[in-house]
């Protein structure tokens, strides 16, 4: 299978064979269409762990009740321009984006839209639904909870969610700035590939077996002990997303995911502000900033980035080349539709 | 002077001195009663670096002109439940104070309420008026943008600001859950601290003059580049707090803070979720989570704490004790209201 690594895919075969996939699972046209372009544009954007990679994954949890394909969030209270929605285990990219979507329609009408959705599913990446609403013009924010994967500061149990967050910045030239990042300063997904690639972190990420701050992946990967961003800053800051998100949602805290047989039912909270506030003087704003920071390059290193401005640009090389895959995966989704 | 260090003073006695002193500044009774308030507080809970400690530049700025004793928020603009203020160079703690009090008003009639405030100053200490909204029985979130200060991910010019951010959870029983950070791991007030007392940094916090990340406070003082939390994503969080502050109140950047001769008209903004929110169920959620993570404590370390919890057991100790105060600072002080 070896021979496979490396390979590129056109776009349009990666979502045909993804969508003809959960089309086969249960999934109506529509829903199978939005939900296979999800996961190949997050193939396609560079982040193929929570795109094609995962989608085996996601159809073993159909196979075992834990995300129904059938099911759409409904409607459980308002409380002015937040309104509580419940997942009902349906698929969670598609939950996120009805949400998102939902969200803007309210901060449309309201200045500002929050949904807090309960008993939903992994979304895979958090900036697709940010980057939904800068699409749409508005400034999006979410972060869901996740299962306990995480320790607070200054223990070796992990009691915390990594809690990804996203917050979208539209731009008129549609550029937009997403910061997608979780409270654990790795994944283990990238400690994974480190060790396998036998190389270090760049700055440490958990510490050794022995409790020692370390950059080594493999003795985090034994420890099971990843890094917070910021150590206890971000151990407090994984601690009050999770609050939000089961406070405003009443929905499952990384506690009770934790007391599952697997992560399904998190919760997730969506905001966004009216693209009124998005004039010519504020649109000016963002641009003066964001000239300013890359005038900030030092000499001898490489250009400075603003968060996401690397996406659009894999995006274009990737449409142009194919979208690279794991073969191994690649292949195996392919059986699945023969 | 090294004789008064280490020296309490009884908190009604440091109110009414400061209540005093800002009498003589022009500040009517009412406003002079909040502002002391304020500042003594911050002492009073363990924070004198915005506290006492910085009376003599609050105090200083306001004879420079770049702070208005007189002058209060003053509405802008609507946009349903998100609010435009204009600070109007008035104080920070004030101004923060009544823009937190009119969100959450906002968020009692609409679930969710938003303040953008610009050209308003330093607000001395953001779990202030996160704390505020908790009071009231509200999630309360507040986050400023500041001078430049923080090193983007590759840079070693200071382009970001450190952006304080607090988020704040309210619980039945007044011992809020309350995150207080800034997106710097270490304030230069604590650096100067660890320089004093020949200490190392706990972890590291910033970068030597070759660029090496080290935990030497000394060099990084030297280097003037500190750490962001969480490395390349503090950096990032920190770009789109500012471009939140700025695009939502139309205010400065920090950008435009960095053209100025000192660090005033800043943008903040305001968010607080309605009381509704937190029922009963949503209350009892709250203290699962907080049990679960007390009871991931580490044989042979310290308990583990969530943020914010050591706030109260300091301010009663403080109450009890008398307020520790930099006794030259006080000694100043006095002599200003004599």
């Amino acid at each position: 299978m070896t021979i496979h690594q490396g390979c590129r895919v056109p776009f349009g075969d990666l979502r045909a064979v993804l969508e003809q996939c959960l089309r086969l699972r249960g999934f109506d046209r529509e829903r199978a269409e939005r939900c296979a372009r999800i996961f190949a544009e997050n193939s396609l954007v560079g982040v193929a762990s929570h795109g094609l990679s995962r989608f085996p994954r996601f159809l073993e949890w159909i196979e075992r009740g834990w995300i129904d394909p059938t099911q759409s969030p409904e409607h459980v209270a308002s409380f002015g321009c937040l309104e509580r929605w419940d997942g009902r285990l349906g698929p969670g990219p598609l939950n996120a984006e009805d949400s998102m979507a939902r969200t803007v329609e309210i901060a449309d009408e309201h200045g500002v839209g929050v949904v807090a959705l309960r008993n939903t599913n992994h979304w895979m990446r958090a900036g697709t639904y940010a980057w939904q609403a800068a699409e749409a013009g508005f400034v999006g924010i979410c972060f869901t909870n996740t299962e306990p994967n995480l320790p607070p500061w200054g223990s070796a149990q992990p009691k915390l969610g990594n809690n990804p967050l996203a917050v979208a910045i539209p731009r008129s030239n549609g550029r937009h700035v997403l910061f997608d990042g979780a409270m654990s300063q790795f994944s283990y997904g990238t400690l994974e590939t480190a060790v396998r690639r036998g190389e270090k972190l760049p700055v440490p990420g958990g510490f050794s077996r022995t409790g020692e701050i370390t950059d080594d992946p493999k003795e985090i990967l034994e420890s099971k002990r990843a890094l917070p961003i910021g150590f206890w800053k971000g151990a407090g800051l994984s601690l009050v997303l999770d609050l939000l998100a089961t406070t405003l949602g009443a929905g499952r805290s990384t506690r009770d995911v934790g007391t599952q047989a697997a992560e399904y039912g998190v919760s997730q909270v969506f905001v966004a502000f009216s693209q009124s506030l998005m004039d010519a003087p504020a649109l000016e704003q963002i641009e003066r900033t964001l000239m300013d920071l890359r005038a900030a390059r030092t000499e001898g290193e490489p250009r400075v980035r603003y968060p996401g401005e690397h996406l659009l640009t894999i995006r274009a090389e990737n449409l142009r080349d194919g979208v690279p895959v794991d073969g191994a995966i690649w292949e195996e989704v392919q059986r699945l539709v023969r």
